[in-house]
């Protein structure tokens, strides 16, 4: 099918040309675009052609062999369009025209995916502005025709990708492909995906998104496209605002953004905030060899914005090291003592061609990437500046990236620059944030354990679900029990059921969820290996000094009630206990909490001091299903913020990256004289509660929190447990 | 001198006007600018004109007034021509001629000053890119003549100015002055600002500086003018690298980026980090009425670049609501059906002048501002929609910015957007981040109780030196004999000498700087109003015992010795003693700790408990003096980085804004079941702590680190003051 989208032999237009009709700006476009006329077609009731194309009553009269339709008749036409496209041998189709599920047409959606699975024929759209091959010369869209390169953009919104190939037009960004997939009621961000990673002509892929579906299925083919090439990619609904509008405009459910964004990371995806962004470092990966390491250079011709651009360059994560005095020393060898030095190395206005040569050409021995800037004043000829930096970049063979303006001024200088490969970029700081994402790319790349590990990570449900059949019966079913005991209280003992029926009873009862009680929550994470402390249950005093006795003081104790959610907002935890008596007034301090409540006792732990708390939690996303979460713990999760998100499940690399990246690691790797806290206990902790939920996929929420990392060990303080039942599958 | 400067009766160039030299450039750069030829002269040795400009041997030989020189001269003679020119009644000077401080010349650039000060002659430069008044056709630069208008934009860089000026004349930003002051020897940043206050052709000042002198002199200028206009600022050298950059090019000692950060936010400025956001907020600034408040709505006539845009507004702190329901009932009377009316509002492809005019109008009943996208395919003609727009903008007096793209296809709407008074941005994106600085500039200014604590703050030091003559002479001269008792152990006792003298001493032998011991410290503070807990000092165990019981269990105990400084990373704290035997041993312990050291015994606290913990300290930024920092305390400092800086003194008001910027403000005030903190008792503290430095000119920086945080009062916990002697004023 890809063939008959990108390279179709012939094409047929369907639907009406009459002049001021889209049909007949598309038609127009094409030829204009290059498309041999004598392989096109029109087809229409009349059979009415335009601008020398001849027209056909039908797919089917058009005779020889149309790969592709493009489609601009009516809503309610379209099905049967596709239908009789199918029959007379058309293998793909563009649906431009709108009208359907983005004005609650879901019906109409449906009947074209219906034709698809039925014929098998393949469709982009509908609600779609089109698609381009460049280098097929094969232009059926409204948006502008952009220059042939290597940069393919994926679009599920046809105005985000005109403004892109508008721009590309005006700053010569080469375009291979163009694909606006609007609706996507058959081919998706997934599927060009994996068209384009291996796609021999696509050497950069910029994709614009509002929300995906099957989001495991969207992660794996995007990491699989990463290994191929650099991605670049807009998610749009950042905030609520953002949200309510991509629902607001194709009807869908969006995830949580902090989801994408670590899911997108983890697929070595490199995510921008903007447009602009997205254009500046399309701009660098087609035109520039791979950026191997973050010490940049700047070689300007005036002081402040050679500052600006230095403090964008470490803001970004690049470094503006100072060139070491060997190579201070060659270049006062050769530039005149006004120069300037430092990292930025200012050539002062009187800057030459050879001086941008010689001295570009000097420090690349040092740096991984340089800028050049040139603010040129308007008596200036940038011109042979840009000679200077065209050959420093071509015989140093590493990444020049060129800042010359303001704009009208070096005009010619910029196109000189572009045509002998060097991309200049609006400003220096736009030249060193595209530097930046390149040497993230390529150490993405490099890192040859994050390919191995994504696939894990995306290919991990089968088997996870094949390994827990062995793991789960007892565990589970003794957790399952509890459960039911839950519900027979509510829901009056309806105890012969099967377990389905039983937790189809569980479903109803508590609305779709369960929760659980700390004592059997405590002995079921013990059971599949969650380090927890030792415990004791205690339903009275008596029994309370007994058990706080057995422990060992001093003890915390707390109380024990399906009816008391937050357990310390209430004061039912009591850190500390030093002795039998204070054990009875404790006791006596729950039971009095508990009143006119479901008192169930007390639990009682050993008191544990001096450890540090962090939190491990689960939940599932509505896209990416399972969700682990790391980060600081009791009152500081939410002061902080420091809590960082992977798609689950990881293993103990990936976990050890996570710890690594909160703010808090240096205070767990024992900061400020603290004993080191033991991060491989920790790392496994993670690792091990990301694989829950494929061995259980009744979990749809589960916080750790705190839990303890001590110098040896770590130990779960307190855990809270969402169980739902339904009857759709984890992912 | 500001009219011989801006508004010259004449101007004199002086310098050589061969062809290709600057002078010539300059020349005829006035010229072309339409400054009269008669009121022009050239001034050379030979007397040697060009362009139809007379030339004269020297500037007493032009006759008639002659208020302005321009002067290109070689370096070596500028002193000499400046004299020249005073003589002849010259009273201002713009020195294009580099070759000064920036390379080294530093006696060049006193002598410029000195003939300054001898003359009274008014200097701009050396080492600049001249000066514009687009409103008096007097264009002394080698820059862009940008159109005339009402922003006026100071440049310590000039390369800065000229792009900022080619940009301005690129997209029809009117400019009123142009000040690139370079070296700044004699007029500087601060003079300029105080001139454009006052100026009535300035409606917005873009500022653009990489270091001041004399900061608070600046904060007071910078200050003043944000009372009557927007002041946007870039202050270059955020990060280490961008610094290092500044020092090298300017030769000066820039301050910590976060100071000025602070400082700059105090005054009203808003600070921006890019050129491109100063260029986008003057747009804004020049174009629209006030934005009096945070929502905003956008009209868009395409899905994700309102989405973009919807993402962008709620990130810089806009609130893109949405619509009530009585406005999308009046809305959905007139729009056609697949119209989407969330906020965006979605007009569709197919959205008319006619669309765009009434429902911004309708909208803009409800929203504070409006935002009109336009995404324009090629086939579109965007000037009706304009049209549209500008009806809606001048109808509705709201303010209403454009983003029009992509460039080419709108170019002739985004003229006609100009011409309207319609600014127009390149992105959604970019017009929503300059509505918001708006915003806050509206907020700032209509907090009237701000100019007052402003001018306040900047203008206190005589006052507060004043009211420390009563004040001090107990508790610092106590706090002074402490210091002496320190410095005679090593200055072997030096006792006749006056307290002058023993400064002097104490500075020689401490390096400059002294430590105090924590009682002392402690009591120190309680003389000057700051709570501390109870304290008592013990120099045995018994001793230690008898305060203890006094004090009441259970205590905190601390080791006392000038030689150890980080008391708790070498164990040197105990908290939670309970009772007689457990303060011998502790006693044991701290004098272990300190063995070999000088041991001068210990001091006892109550142990507070249950409080939060946060931090306030003061320290001296080399550009602004005295800074009061309030954040997180105890280890969470570091961690959090949730520390909020202002430029001392503060107010309780201001003290009470600090502690609402902060992260933790959240949990101070009670969050998660605490007991709320005494923020007044605290406000009450910082405030106090930022008089100190007045009072106490000696302290170089303290740090109250733990402040306890109570449900009623704060106590300090620990506290470090280092202080320092020097002969310089604290400012």
């Amino acid at each position: 099918m890809w063939p008959a989208l990108f390279t179709p032999r012939a094409v047929a237009l369907v639907g009406s040309v009459g002049e001021g009709k889209l049909g007949y700006y598309l038609l127009r476009q094409m030829l204009d675009g290059g498309f041999p006329p004598a392989r096109l077609a029109v087809v229409n009731p009349k059979g009415q052609g335009a601008l020398g194309v001849a027209g056909y009553p039908s797919v089917a009269e058009v005779g020889g062999p149309v790969d592709l339709a493009v489609i601009v008749t009516p809503a309610a036409t379209v099905p049967a369009v596709l239908e009789e496209c199918a029959r007379a041998g058309v293998r793909a189709a563009v649906v431009i025209t709108a009208g359907f599920s983005e004005v609650g047409n879901v019906a109409g959606e449906e009947a074209i995916r219906e034709v698809v699975r039925r014929t098998g024929i393949r469709v982009v759209g509908p609600n779609c502005a089109g698609i381009v091959n460049t280098h097929h010369a094969l232009f059926p869209t409204l948006e502008t025709r952009p220059p042939a390169g290597s940069v393919s953009l994926v679009a599920q919104s046809g105005a985000v990708g005109g403004v892109f190939l508008a721009w590309a037009k005006e700053h010569g960004l080469g375009i291979a492909k163009f694909i606006s997939y609007g609706n996507g009621a058959d081919l998706n961000e997934r599927d060009f995906l994996e068209y384009l990673a291996e796609d021999p002509e696509t050497q950069v892929v910029a994709l614009y998104i509002e929300e995906v579906t099957e989001g495991r299925e969207f992660l794996r083919a995007l990491a699989a496209c990463t290994r191929h090439k650099p991605v670049v990619v807009i998610k749009a609904g950042r905030t609520e605002a953002g949200r309510r509008a991509t629902l607001s405009h194709t009807g869908s459910m969006a995830g949580a953004d902090s989801v994408y964004d670590a899911a997108l990371r983890q697929c070595g995806a490199l995510r921008v905030a903007s447009l602009e962004e997205m254009f500046d470092f399309c701009l660098g990966f087609t035109a520039l060899p791979p950026v191997r390491g973050r010490r940049v250079v700047i070689v300007t011709n005036s002081g402040g914005p050679g500052v600006l651009a230095a403090d964008r360059a470490e803001e970004v994560g690049l470094t503006v090291a100072e060139p070491s005095p060997a190579l201070r020393e060659r270049l006062s060898a050769f530039l005149p003592p006004h120069c300037g030095l430092s990292n930025p190395i200012d050539l002062t206005v009187e800057g030459t061609e050879e001086g941008y040569r010689r001295t570009l050409m000097t420090v690349l021995e040092e740096y991984d990437a340089a800028v050049a800037l040139n603010i040129a004043p308007a008596y200036l000829d940038s011109v042979p500046l840009a000679r200077g930096v065209v050959q420093a970049a071509r015989e140093s063979g590493k990444p020049v990236a060129a800042a010359f303006l303001p704009g009208p001024i070096v005009a010619e200088a910029v196109r000189y620059l572009r045509e002998q490969g060097v991309p200049n970029f609006a400003t220096g700081e736009r030249a060193v944030a595209a530097l930046a994402r390149l040497a993230e790319y390529d150490a993405v790349r490099r890192d040859s354990a994050s390919p191995r590990r994504l696939l894990q990570t995306f290919g991990v449900r089968h088997e996870a679900q094949r390994s827990a059949v062995g793991r789960d019966s007892a565990s589970l079913r003794r957790l399952l029990r509890t459960v039911r005991h839950e519900a027979q209280r509510s829901a009056v003992g309806r105890d012969s059921a099967s377990l389905r029926r039983l937790l189809r009873t569980v479903r109803h009862e508590a609305q779709r969820s369960a929760v659980l009680l700390e004592p059997d929550l405590m002995a079921w994470l013990r059971e599949n290996g969650i380090p927890v402390p030792p415990f004791r249950t205690a339903g009275s005093a008596d029994e309370a000094v007994a058990a706080a006795r057995e422990m060992g003081y001093p003890v915390v104790m707390k109380v024990v009630s399906p009816q008391i959610l937050h357990k310390s907002e209430v004061g039912g935890v009591i850190l500390g206990i030093g002795d039998d008596d204070a054990v009875r007034a404790g006791f006596a301090r729950l039971a009095e909490i508990a009143a006119g409540r479901d008192f169930r006792g007390v639990i009682i732990y050993p008191f544990i001091r001096d450890a540090q708390e962090v939190l491990v939690g689960l939940f599932r996303d509505p896209q990416f299903g399972p969700v682990v979460a790391f980060g600081a713990g009791g009152i500081y999760t939410e002061l902080l913020g420091d809590v960082v998100l992977r798609v689950a499940p990881v293993d103990r690399d990936e976990a050890a990256a996570m710890i690594r990246e909160t703010r808090m690691a240096a205070l767990l790797a024992g900061a400020r004289g603290r004993p080191p806290g033991d991060l491989d206990a920790l790392a496994d902790l993670i690792a091990r509660v990301s694989e829950l939920p494929f061995l259980y996929p009744e979990i749809a929420e589960m916080d750790l929190n705190p839990v303890f990392v001590l110098p040896r060990g770590v130990l779960v303080g307190d855990a809270r447990l969402i169980l739902r039942f339904s009857d759709s599958p984890i992912l």
